[in-house]
């Protein structure tokens, strides 16, 4: 049967790295076989094409270079790792994927929402993960826990305004799209944070023969 | 006022760079502020981009991949670079542009055409080239000079049956278009190639106070 696809969402902060390492155990716990990959990247050449878009450069990037950049990764990552996982019955977890395009590159960057639609449809069409968890906190939160993190990138960098866009671009989407975007309350502990995530995964494999 | 922007098209071998050179001595001659540049590439992003494209890799690259990355660049390159030189009343001569994406990426292998268009009025919009010069030779003429240069990259290295799609695509784009995309017969000697050179410079200047 063909593997489920989970994506994570959410800002800098909100907990998506530390979401993957529990996913990683439960997964290992009840014997379903997954791959955990990350977006922009996945492959030897996507994780290329992210290096170039998140190194910091002096010269300004292009707001139509950017999205580019991003689809074409992520044409990469779909075709090369992602679906081929799938259709072997691997899950597949991935540290962001297409919601973040609409975030960052469409509403914090005001992209333009119509192309943004045609290269979704054509680079992703049906192939939209089975679940998307969106761990949400609130901004100063989530910088917070940022600011103890050692690595800043460019993104990181971004203002208050920037980040409060982002969040209430995600919460837009998960508002258009509330089957498939599963809003979990990040801003908890993370028992309590680790226990939503666990309903969803037990959710996604109860419609999965073979699993658990 | 507003600089010209040419462009130079052809397969592998046709004499693009030495039209080029010719095109370089020829504005300079006649006092015509300019810049040279080539796709992909012509900033350092799209420089980056480019070295992406067309390095040799194991993995297999996406043809929807490839094709985001040529206008992710594109974009890149336009913003950057093209444009504010013309707005300065700047020549801009590329070797390649546009047009090469269509038949390479499209004619070529076979790329979705809807998809190619829709991302040339996006990216490109009113912004082709005042002219573009096709430089045609016939595949064999156009391999037997390119086995005398050292270096070979990823596109070198197809098969005389692709070299035929892009003599074709080519020719096929300069018939939909013909008063931009002006042929010149590139199998004759190098003075009758520039002959024909410097009849489209002279028709450029000429609408172009200032010059000559
Ligand atoms: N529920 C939580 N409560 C408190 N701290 C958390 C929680 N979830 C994550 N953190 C901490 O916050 C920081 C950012 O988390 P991380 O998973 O790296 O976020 P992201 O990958 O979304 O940027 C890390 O130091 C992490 O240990
Ligand atoms: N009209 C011509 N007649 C003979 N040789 C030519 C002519 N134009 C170019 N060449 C030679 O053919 C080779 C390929 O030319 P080049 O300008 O590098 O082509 P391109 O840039 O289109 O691949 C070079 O060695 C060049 O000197
Ligand atoms: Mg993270
Ligand atoms: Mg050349």
């Amino acid at each position: 049967m063909r593997g489920k696809f989970i994506s994570l969402e959410g800002g800098e902060g909100s907990g998506k790295t530390t979401a993957m390492h529990f996913i990683r155990e439960w997964l290992e716990a009840h014997n379903v076989p997954y791959i955990m990959t990350r977006e922009p990247g996945g492959t030897p050449l996507a994780e290329d094409i992210r290096q170039l878009i998140l190194s910091p450069r002096d010269e300004k990037v292009n707001d139509t270079t950017e999205l580019l950049l991003v689809f074409a990764a992520r044409a990469q990552h779909l075709a090369e790792k992602i679906q081929p996982a799938l259709e072997k019955g691997v899950w597949v977890i991935s540290d962001r994927f297409l919601d973040s395009s609409y975030v960052y590159q469409g509403k914090a960057r005001g992209g333009d929402m119509a192309m943004l639609d045609l290269l979704a449809n054509w680079v992703v069409g049906d192939n939209k993960p089975d679940a998307t968890l969106l761990l949400d906190v609130p901004v100063d939160l989530g910088q917070a826990r940022v600011i103890q993190r050692q690595h800043q990138d460019r993104l990181d960098k971004e203002s208050q305004v920037f980040h409060q866009k982002v969040r209430d671009g995600f919460l837009e989407r998960a508002s258009m799209d509330p089957k498939r975007i599963k809003i979990i309350d990040a801003s908890l502990s993370l028992p309590l944070v680790q226990q939503q995530i666990e309903d969803q995964l037990l959710r996604l494999s109860e419609a999965w023969s073979g699993a658990v």
